[in-house]
């Protein structure tokens, strides 16, 4: 057999920004959200853990692995809630698809601006088959670097037409509102959480911060609210006041991963929810009316980031953009990976037969 | 806080075949064996995990943690014994060294060349403190990708200077005994696995195979032999007879792991097995006399990836070998990812302030 180069393209930041700004960053959430409700369809074809977190005082390191019979994802991510005192995101991630019959990673991929736009993708999908019919309005609490992102899901995904402002830094608010300025959205800066919740259809928590907060407390929450809780994805990082959920029709990406991660931390294990694939195949209904109050408990899933480097895999296809680098070795003959570290150039001599021969004088010296 | 641009060091696989001709393929085993016994002398301060494993019919695809309060390191690697057929190595593998503090991964390189490396500076270091002293002769079962990096590892660092080869492709014993030409080594090819044995002072058994294959039997053992038991590594996928450990005092690497991966998941839970770490902490005596039989059944643990990428990156450092990737986006302002994907030439206008006085006058209007 000849060798068979293994190759791997990479999806640089930059590339992933020259691929968003091409193919429209609505286009891309839209296409995200297409592509994981067509595999959250196909749940049972996955091989699904959850996710392996390492945790220290200031931040957490993740990783987060699933496979199909013919490829396997993961994603690094970290969370750093004190990252902007040293200029460094709060969040960065990269991940890889490989080919499951080989073991090849085929595809290494930014995933920072990524994961912002799957995040949104996987939230107004939500939301789409959770929130009231109808739903305008929504208030944004967190206005940090994931909430552009969610404002235009929500618009393009679920209708949203009026958004309302909240961060306890003013000027991440003012940001969000300059970002969002001639995209179709009124906009609203709030002075308070309860200001920006009230009358609300939807509201989205997406804050940093590594703690047990209470950022939505139960007499805020208004019949027929759907709750999107973005922000409490970790042990010890919760947005929901128990009593929000406790109230509440609760929907989960993956439940095993959210009872350790998820709002719904502060319950017993035994508190009811519901996988949001249920959803989505038909086998659970959903919201079942107007006046119910639904939760999605989102603390972000590998699934949704394998749907996310099929997509932008894909669509660096179609535009040509990423490169291919040599991750892993390319040897002329695969089981002599110490030929690749001889000085001379790589010779024909290599191939087996050439080799069986010298090999055979040298037995028969011995 | 000006922004701090996360900075990415990419070693592909040519940048490594680079590295390690001119510092030199010994010195690699050398310097990676040092940093693999420093690293295990302070155990405790890892956070360590058995490695998360994704099996299918034909391979197996693992991601390997571990960190300690200062860096977090992960190694993607494949086994896929068939993938000769298809003309690609059997193992392929990268890795990552990232920054706790800030979750920035540091270091993203090849692993490929790296593994085999430090796979046998990890038998060495062991063969060192568990064979007889005075250990010249060695069998080397499987005689493919990993197995001059084997011989030399043991010939440097446990002063082997007699090699027996078995491998059942005669082709891959030839490839292996011409490339070890001339280093100082006497070869010899032999028929059989019984008739490599024989008389050993040391077994490395080093296949391929994803079977559970008794490679060893216990009528093969003589008394003071030391087996390097590298090849067992897979639920599964076995080498040593049962009985052969049964008679044998044997070490691991880190135990949660060896008992699912190792020749020891044949054996039950509670039979005695020796953590490494505790032979160089001079907790454990290691071998206790000259007829003891001792056997290293190794499966590769998270740990000697992260020293191989510790002695990688200043030896890369040292020789000005990589380069800088953008793996995570370089943007002005880390709360405004956004930001990157806006058309226009990024402003100095994304300052703090100014965002905030454009955000001020939009709520003024609202």
């Amino acid at each position: 057999m000849p060798p068979h180069h293994p190759t791997t393209v990479y999806l640089s930041a930059p590339d992933m920004v020259r691929l968003v700004r091409r193919k429209g960053l609505s286009a891309c959430i839209a296409g995200v959200a297409e592509r994981i409700e067509r595999e959250f369809l196909r749940w049972h074809d996955f091989d699904k853990s959850a996710r392996l977190a390492c945790h220290s005082a200031v931040g957490v390191i993740e990783l987060m692995p699933i496979a199909d019979a013919s490829q396997f994802a993961f994603k690094y991510v970290n969370g750093h809630p004190g990252n902007h005192r040293h200029g460094l995101p709060t969040v960065m991630a990269f991940g890889v698809l490989a080919d499951v019959a080989t073991g090849t990673p085929c595809l290494l991929s930014e995933l920072t601006l990524t994961t912002a736009i799957r995040t949104a993708a996987m939230s107004a999908l939500a939301a789409r088959k959770l929130a009231r019919p109808g739903s305008r309005s929504m208030a944004l609490i967190g206005n940090g670097a994931q909430s552009e992102f969610q404002a235009l899901a929500f618009r393009d995904g679920v209708g949203v037409r009026e958004l309302r402002l909240f961060d306890t830094d003013p000027r991440a608010s003012a940001k969000l509102a300059a970002n969002l300025a001639g995209q179709g959205l009124e906009l609203r800066l709030c002075a308070s959480i309860a200001e920006a919740v009230r009358g609300a259809d939807i509201v989205t928590t997406v804050t940093a911060d590594k703690s047990n907060a209470t950022i939505l407390t139960p007499e805020m929450i208004e019949p027929g609210m759907h709750l999107n809780a973005v922000g409490g994805d970790c042990p010890g990082k919760t947005e929901l006041h128990r009593g929000v959920l406790e109230a509440a029709t609760v929907f989960v990406e993956y439940e095993p991963q959210t009872r350790i991660e998820g709002d719904i931390q502060q319950l017993p294990a035994d508190f009811a929810v519901t996988e949001f694939w249920q959803v989505l195949a038909g086998t659970h209904p959903g919201r079942s009316h107007a006046a119910e109050v639904t939760v999605f408990d989102s603390v972000g899933f590998a699934l949704e980031d394998y749907a996310a480097l099929a997509f932008m895999r894909d669509t660096a296809a179609e535009l040509g953009i990423g490169e291919t680098i040599e991750l892993v070795p390319h040897s002329p003959d695969p089981k002599d990976l110490f030929g690749i570290l001889r000085d001379a150039p790589l010779r024909g001599a290599t191939s087996a037969a050439a080799v069986a021969d010298r090999g055979m004088r040298l037995r028969a010296a011995a």
